[in-house]
């Protein structure tokens, strides 16, 4: 008799946050669709194929595989969004010019991550397609802030960072895939010591490089260190100025948020190619990012449709537990019986918008679950709303 | 090269009707609020145990199944959220009174439904637990036919059915589970060919009333006709006497929703005890039920709490399709400049709910997948809306 028990790392959500989660979906969608971004909804299972092509080993693992009876062939259950979001952009729609669009709908992992705590997550993004400038991440940024902001994060931060570059501290190098993952992650991690011993092979300068990328993190003055610590690596300079441009426009329009840079992070997809941001608030936990983002201008070329590709994403189930519950809507309890004018007053109520319970017969003496201010009474032969007396 | 291909019977919701698929499901979920109805998100995976505990052999096909890698367990990818919503009445509210809950989420088959064509549905539905007497079954009915008004669906009709007619013509026989579901799937299906087939071996008046039952479905005459030809049958007096005050109660509501009766139906979860309802519109497809709903006093037993239960389902992805696609929101156009009061001037449209789609560099001369009627221009210092002029 454990049939209730439910799987590690899963859970169901109740009443009050089911609530408050329907309200900031609405309110994130609401914000993506004042910015031109179109809704689209892929579906939750494909051909593992598809959902897994270029998006890298980490995808993978976090797939859960199930057989379609159908066809024999082996499907995904999707644990990321942006692969297909890029399909549908590349086929489906396959417009010429820029295309926005925003999801909101689970993902389901086979281990929970550490920032969600959990295996399935309720991930909200927006993605433009189809411009290779700046304009588009800043565009896709700002849309992030605001939608956190109109869900009630305050104090927000920017923490940018840029895949191209570690790709140019290893420029020339022939380091295999494995090691490479295993770089990437002590980098993220800034464990020096496994980063040490990773780079042991490398000419010496790459190694230097390499150790030093773990400490540029901090205010604009990293951008100065790094230019004068990584040197001539090739693409660097782009990169760097890339992110100088970013931080500058964003500081501008949005002088709120505090900018900063980790020029060692890398965690998130595999897909990402240039630019690359986390999203933090000063009131949720130490350093816990709230939402994801960056330029993977590749991961539409596996769809046949190679083209630019900017967005982020964010976990909804992670955002409602940082965030205070909203007050319960006060409902009006209403009394079971078969009278017209009742029924009337009680639809008149819910088509204003209110919530009216109706007390079915035997149960008018039990726990009000509801928070029941009101009632409908019988006064002088009309139905009326009158306030509730508390309970004691 | 086909990563872009989908399996069979899966697609991928593209923009317009993305959006109404949005909107419908607010409209459907703010109802059930109106109606004191909270909201509950259980999760899309669960052992298989849990998923499919007394609900029956229809159910355990539809599911997919997958390896939970933490636990080595088999999970399922829910194929219907009932079972879930009783799990969570019984253990995490547990409450001692009325319960009433909704839900909306996707839910996946196996195999595509008759009804949705599609392996992933997106499932709304709500439950009433707690109450044993008909006004559980007439508010959750009312409820339903309420959200479906509210979507837009017009020319409703109620074709009531109950388990028990069946279970008191078969009292007293054993019939072995196969046969039974055979059974069963004839009379749903009126196959009156395959139905003398089963009943061959079952005693004269059995078979009698099993063969009558295909032909008992019309208007109200049908109750007057099955008290006569399947006569004594225990438990049907109660059945017919609970189907006849429905139908005169909903009627007394509800007059425009036209009422029927087929006495044969038993389509849809084996967990369904007693009343059972398909909701279909005249407008909508030749017969094509568009929710289903019921009585379900089982469904919470496996989790130790045998408790009444009704409720009804649908499929927000087949309600979509049957309904007028609504008129396209128009947007307003803006360039892109970092001109601070050409971004205040944006902000302030945003924040009145206006889609403001800001054209990047070099994007100038695209075709426009939106409908701009305006467009912000600059004009003597301001930024001002203009009416934009329509492409030829």
């Amino acid at each position: 008799m454990s049939a209730w028990l439910l799987p590690d790392h899963i859970a169901d959500v109740l009443p009050a946050e089911a609530r408050h989660l329907e309200d900031l979906r609405r309110c994130l969608l609401e914000t993506a669709r004042r910015y031109g971004y179109e809704l689209v909804m892929p579906p939750l299972i494909e051909h593992l194929d598809s959902l897994l092509t270029g998006t890298g080993e980490a995808l993978e693992l976090q797939t859960f595989k199930l057989v379609d009876q159908l066809s024999g062939r082996t499907l995904g259950l999707r644990a990321d969004t942006t692969p297909q979001v890029a399909r549908i952009d590349a086929h489906l729609l396959n417009r010429a010019g820029v295309t926005r669009l925003c999801y909101c709908a689970p993902v389901v992992h086979t281990r929970a991550t550490a920032t969600s705590g959990s295996r399935e997550l309720l991930q909200f993004g927006a993605e433009i397609y189809g411009h290779a400038g700046l304009e588009a991440d800043l565009e896709v940024l700002e849309l992030a802030l605001d939608a956190l902001r109109a869900a009630g994060v305050r104090r927000l931060s920017v923490d940018l960072g840029d895949v191209r570059v570690v790709d140019a501290v290893l420029h020339g190098c022939a380091v295999a895939p494995p090691v490479l993952s295993r770089l990437h992650a002590a980098l993220a991690a800034k464990d020096e010591a496994t980063l040490a011993e990773l780079a042991a092979g490398l000419p010496p300068l790459v190694r230097a490089r390499l150790l030093a990328l773990p400490r540029l993190y901090g205010g604009p003055e990293v951008l100065a260190a790094a230019a004068a610590q990584l040197g001539d690596a090739p693409g660097l300079e782009q990169a760097l100025g890339d992110l100088r441009r970013l931080a500058n426009q964003l500081t501008q329009r949005d002088p709120d948020v505090a900018v900063t840079f980790d020029l060692a992070d890398l965690r998130g997809y595999a897909y990402y190619t240039g630019v690359r941001y986390a999203i933090l608030s000063a009131d949720s936990g130490q350093g816990e990012e709230i939402a994801r983002g960056g330029r993977y201008d590749e991961v539409g070329a596996v769809f046949g449709r190679r083209r630019p590709a900017a967005g982020f994403s964010l976990d909804l189930r992670q955002l409602v537990r940082g965030l205070p519950a909203p007050a319960l809507r006060p409902a009006i309890r209403a009394p079971w019986r078969h009278d017209p004018a009742l029924r009337a007053a009680i639809a008149r109520l819910r088509a204003q918008g209110e919530t009216v319970v109706c007390v079915l017969p035997g149960h008018e003496h039990e726990v009000d679950e509801f928070a029941c201010d009101r009632e409908l009474i019988e006064h002088q032969g009309e139905w009326v709303v009158a306030p509730r007396p508390r309970a004691a």
